[in-house]
């Protein structure tokens, strides 16, 4: 395949119509770059790969076409889990999808992109920006011949799909699921049998019975998988996901070469991207969830405190081992760990106080209503 | 003062050294725009008026220079609450301050800011992207003859400094406090005496006995402006301010004359900025909070239960009242509650579940720092 495809002296889609303006002229150049976005995803998945087409509209409008961005869902250049090949080697430009699944190639990757039991997704955020997290992961991306960024985030995810209750820690004993990053490795170390698969194959696995509970993200990705079909209790929260970090990652020869304004374009791009999907899914989610319990009868539940308790306790354990063996999990671990004791301090006394004291029982809304 | 200032044939900072790269030549025009932004903060107030500065920064650099943008203080063009006014009739091109300080011009304007006991920033963000809340805002400043961005967000705020423990809802009776926008309505209700000052004169009107009480944003903030040093009690959650959405507001005319490159530039610029001032403030809060409480003495308290059930039943009819009074009043107020009620459901299953899942006592940051 082609490194890169030129189009020259065509028209672009999405800067017609601005002769009009008294604005100075905007100069549009000829010449015009198309880059190709491979993703984890299927091809407009909710959430996730309306995540990477919105990437793709800001980085195409707000160059005027300069550089034109064209997403690929996975599966359609390279599979899935190829992706990060693919942009390594410069087949594409960029890619997008979650760090854990680089794991094999970077295990620091997995810290990245989620810990169990560690920041919500403004945390998250606010580690990458004020905290030093951008300029780790983009060491940490080097090694894999990229740039970074975040570039979406799923917020507080589901605890999972199970097909029998978890009433303690025993019952992971066994237990086949689908659970990637680092919140497998604390199942297994629970008991489990842990397997990795990329969205598109976990429905068919579950209806098998080749896998006994999956996670996947929340509500309004798991409606739409038809996950309620295979399983009937979905449990929270999600421990193993607080909140979970997607990524643009750019080869870092193509990055390097871009001029400075689209530089900018690109990073504010991602950053826009990286919020726009994250609200999304809050927007969408909590409809998702009624409809599963109402219309599909799935069983909501939350896992007994014991069961967080044992798993908080193994995750502390199982974190410590796999940052021992990687000194750059290791920097990265305790990056977030530094952080993430300010950040849950702070919480206390702001959005988990005002979380609660909006659930006091107020004539609030009934009020306002009538 | 000039309506816009055309700077023809000069070089801009910014877009220098893009000569050596081999992407296809950057064209870039040399008809250049300089846009002022006046603001309600003073200059390169923390989170607030850096945010500014980082919008200016994006929309300067996404545009290769196109459009720079040249940000001042509140004062400095104008006084800080005649922005919407300098902005509107055309004096300077956009401005960036909080809905509520425009509730005199457009009542609207404060259910856009922040209502008592309302949402989350996250939950705000989502209104704004994927419920409708970008259209209504849009229609408020509309009225006010701008193009509204949400442009930042403070996260939750804290309640407020005292010089007296609040221990019951008659503490508020005669309270002279200086709160804005619906918080300060529903502390009026409550029998209290509330004034609305810019934030440069906060602090000699608390040092003066002006005011007996003052909010202001959080910790990061008031130890910046010293509050501190005129009232001893520190009081959480601001269930006044759960979070407050910041506004870029920009001339119709202006906007409406930017071809759409440039547009998508300051869309996405502004969304990026939104969320990175969030980010700003989670991550330096709590050291601030720290400094206030070990370096300063400050008394950190939580307000009683039954203050806050009492206040969240006063603000439920003050804000019913109010958009009893003006129909677009109701109409945001009648969106934002019926976004409120799902996102509150989801939170009770994800976020608010995952914090509590945290605080449980693992041995989890021990065992990984070991």
């Amino acid at each position: 395949m082609k490194r890169r495809q030129f189009i020259k002296g065509t028209a672009v889609a999405g800067v017609a119509g601005v002769a009009a303006s008294s604005f100075p002229a905007p100069a549009i150049s000829k010449d015009t770059m198309e880059w190709r976005m491979v993703t984890t995803w299927p091809k407009n998945f909710p959430g996730l790969g309306t995540g990477a087409e919105l990437l793709a509209k800001f980085i195409t409008e707000g160059t005027g076409g300069r550089l034109s961005v064209k997403v690929f869902g996975g599966g359609e250049i390279v599979p899935a889990f190829e992706s990060m090949d693919a942009v390594a080697n410069g087949t594409v430009e960029m890619g997008h999808g979650a760090p854990y699944y680089w794991k094999g190639k970077a295990a620091a990757a997995q810290f990245i992109a989620s810990m169990p039991f560690g920041m919500t997704a403004q945390e998250q955020n606010a580690w990458f920006q004020y905290g030093g997290g951008q300029e780790l992961a983009d060491e940490v991306y080097k090694g894999l011949g990229c740039k970074f960024f975040p570039s979406g985030n799923t917020g507080t995810q589901m605890g999972g799909w199970f097909n029998k209750e978890i009433t303690s820690l025993e019952d992971y004993k066994g237990l086949k699921m689908r659970i990637p990053g680092l919140g497998g490795e604390v199942v297994k170390a629970a008991g489990g049998n842990v397997v990795n698969l990329p969205g598109a194959e976990i429905p068919p696995a579950l209806q098998s019975g080749a896998i006994d509970a999956t996670e996947w993200v929340g509500p309004y990705n798991d409606l739409a998988f038809g996950l309620y079909k295979s399983a009937k209790y979905y449990y929270y929260p999600g421990w193993h996901e607080p909140a979970t970090v997607l990524d643009n990652f750019i080869n870092i020869q193509a990055w390097e070469k871009l001029p400075d304004d689209i530089k900018s374009v690109v990073e504010s791009a991602n950053t826009a991207v990286n919020q726009m999907v994250l609200s999304e899914f809050i927007a969408r989610n909590n409809a998702s969830l009624r409809s599963l319990v109402n219309d599909h009868g799935v069983v909501l539940k939350k896992f007994p405190d014991e069961v967080l308790a044992g798993l908080g306790a193994i995750a502390g354990k199982v974190m410590n081992d796999l940052a021992s063996g990687d000194p750059l999990s290791r920097k990265v671990m305790d990056s977030i760990l530094t952080f993430r004791k300010d950040a849950k301090a702070w919480s206390v006394v702001s959005e988990t106080a005002f979380t609660a004291a909006r659930h006091l029982d107020f004539p609030y809304a009934e009020a306002s209503k009538g």
